[in-house]
């Protein structure tokens, strides 16, 4: 099953409540699907369909109140939650806006404030014009920022939470050793994602929300592209990244690969980027900062003369591909045992020309714990 | 490739632009995948990280403009789009806002408006405290909801777009069609599901954002949940129903099968939902509305004396899974030439216990053209 026991929600509450206390946050208002998920454990791919908003309000104390439309009213009730309401979804004129306040104003009081993801990286999963709408009936109610609140509760992993990534980073793990089956000249990129997707299915994976990569002679151009239909060939360098699922949590890593022996760059900058992630992995520690590590890596790349690709050099992984902190220089998140982040240096070899290395750690006392296979200091060959 | 011929973009932006003149919008904001694919061409799975937010400005004559993350910028300048304005997010204190309103102050002037979906089914993708100083820069200007106008233009396809939803129709059916290959009894769900996602991207599926479904005694208790590790048993109702995508467009339909020979009302139910089908299929014609098929529909159902399932028996597909109109009682959208919807009618057999059927159809001058393989009146049977 998908859910874990009912302490583990219960716990997270807890600390959520705690924090609203301290903010005076009567009620934490949720929208978007990991947020509700974290609550309540509602796992369902349905969120892929935009139409309906789904909320979740968590009183000051107690447990959630699930407020959503009708269709998933049967799921919900294989979770811990107890009080569900429902709307006949989708319901133009009132699409849940309704009973959402009515929910809202028996939990806050009038000169009370609601917890909602305001800040960076947060979205309002449902329309402004009917956050605008549950606004006045809420008034003289207050909106507050809760998407600080909210990234550091969801940034410390519990066990459970980390088993479930070591699981989906060894699927993916099993996936990547596969490739060279599949990956040979000739074929083209979009036949070996295609292949990559199946291996990671046929290892494991529930789905596969995302991969990512590229081909090219000694480097590709970018790391976000979907694939073209262009064939493998003798001197390239392939990249796979993957945002494979296992019970609602994500892997997020790389590997590369060179077709035929690698140019004396292409091997250079491979070794580079497995020295600064090592760099990036005795950094990892507790009390060190998201910066801290962040130059870790860095300064390995710029002490060889080589440029450093990608804005980031990591971030936080777990319900989402990316969520919490991000490994740049700006980023002061101190670093704190169950965080889970991603190791991601790279290295612009030429133009339109990269490479990027990435693994998952978990944060412990002491040295970092290595959720994935650790990619080899030397390119692995394609035929 | 993934993009579509300039004349195409050319021809969605001018009919937008119709759209604003006639609403007195001087430029309208886009801020999710689709919205923004459907503008310029941009196609990525790297929406999956929920981390930055992006952009795409239509001012009221000429292309759009991209105002996106840096990382972005390699493959937007694939598409279309000339004027690509990129900045290293995540920047905290400024992710993006800036350079969004000096855009758009630039095109709107201080009486003027600023377009942006706000209205049903529309999601903001950017945090909600970024919009509100992006408000505050732009003040005087206004914003005005333009969800519906983005909407209605989507909602008619072109017939390469319909191509590309005729293509992924047909590759669901090629794997829908290996089901009873892997489909046996004591198989787990959850090994049907991955089996399943295989054989879509085996087939020619560029990826699998949805998969849904159920199995359970003469019926499944709902439509949305994903798989659990029960086995397969005589008797069950066994439900697959996918959302696959190929070159950005979405199939969004069903199918069910009978383990071993189904009970007589498991038998009739299929039938009916088969005979409620047609019935929607004769009705969506121009002309008729979104209510017209829903009633079309139910007026069968309700005749012998079922109970329908699911809110809606229908909606607007393309770009995603669910968009549009709904086939409801309420809604009254006209159906024009062009639209691309599904028929979603479903029984509520006893309790726990439901069949729904879904096809997906274009509408044409006449009767509609199917675009999915028929499903058969008489529920297929595994061993």
């Amino acid at each position: 099953m998908s859910g874990f026991p009912e302490s583990e929600y219960r716990r997270r509450c807890k600390t959520l409540q705690g924090g609203m206390k301290a903010s005076g946050l009567d009620a934490l208002l949720v929208t978007t699907e990991a947020d509700l998920r974290y609550l309540t454990g509602f796992l369902t791919r349905f969120w892929e369909s935009p139409t309906r908003p789904w909320f979740a309000v968590l009183p000051a104390k107690g447990a959630p109140i699930a407020v959503i439309p009708g269709i998933g009213a049967e799921l919900m009730a294989t979770t811990w939650i107890a009080d569900i309401r429902t709307w006949p979804a989708p319901r133009p004129g009132d699409d849940g806006v309704g009973l959402l306040a009515e929910v809202l104003a028996g939990l806050v009081p009038a000169s009370g404030a609601v917890g909602l993801p305001m800040g960076p990286a947060s979205q309002l999963r449902m329309p402004l014009a009917d956050f605008k709408t549950l606004r006045h009936r809420l008034a003289p109610r207050r909106f507050a920022d809760a998407a600080g609140l909210i990234a550091d509760t969801r940034a410390i992993k519990s066990e459970p939470e980390i088993a479930r990534i070591r699981e989906i980073c060894a699927i993916a793990g099993r996936a990547f050793d596969r490739v060279p089956g599949f990956a040979t000249t000739g074929t083209p990129l979009s036949r070996i994602f295609r292949e990559f997707q199946i291996a990671l299915l046929d290892e494991g994976a529930d789905w596969v929300p995302y991969v990512a990569g590229g081909a090219g002679p000694g480097g590709y151009g970018d790391v976000i592209s979907p694939a073209s239909d262009r064939p493998l060939a003798a001197g390239d360098v392939l990249m796979l990244d993957t945002g494979a699922v296992k019970a609602g949590y994500f892997c997020d890593y790389d590997r590369n690969w060179s077709v035929g022996k690698p140019a004396a760059e292409t091997a250079a900058a491979q070794a580079l980027l497995h020295a600064a992630t090592e760099a990036g992995l005795a950094a990892a520690r507790p009390g060190a900062t998201a910066a801290d590590v962040f130059h870790a890596m860095q300064r390995v790349i710029a002490r060889a003369g080589e440029a450093g690709a990608g804005g980031r050099l990591g971030h936080g992984v777990g319900m989402q591909l990316t969520e919490g902190l991000s490994l740049t220089a700006e980023d002061r998140t101190e670093l704190r045992p169950g965080m889970v982040i991603t190791l991601e240096p790279g290295i612009q070899i030429g133009p339109g020309r990269m490479l990027v290395h990435e693994e998952d750690i978990v944060i412990r006392d002491g040295a970092a714990e290595l959720l994935t296979p650790r990619a080899p200091a030397t390119l692995p060959i394609l035929s």
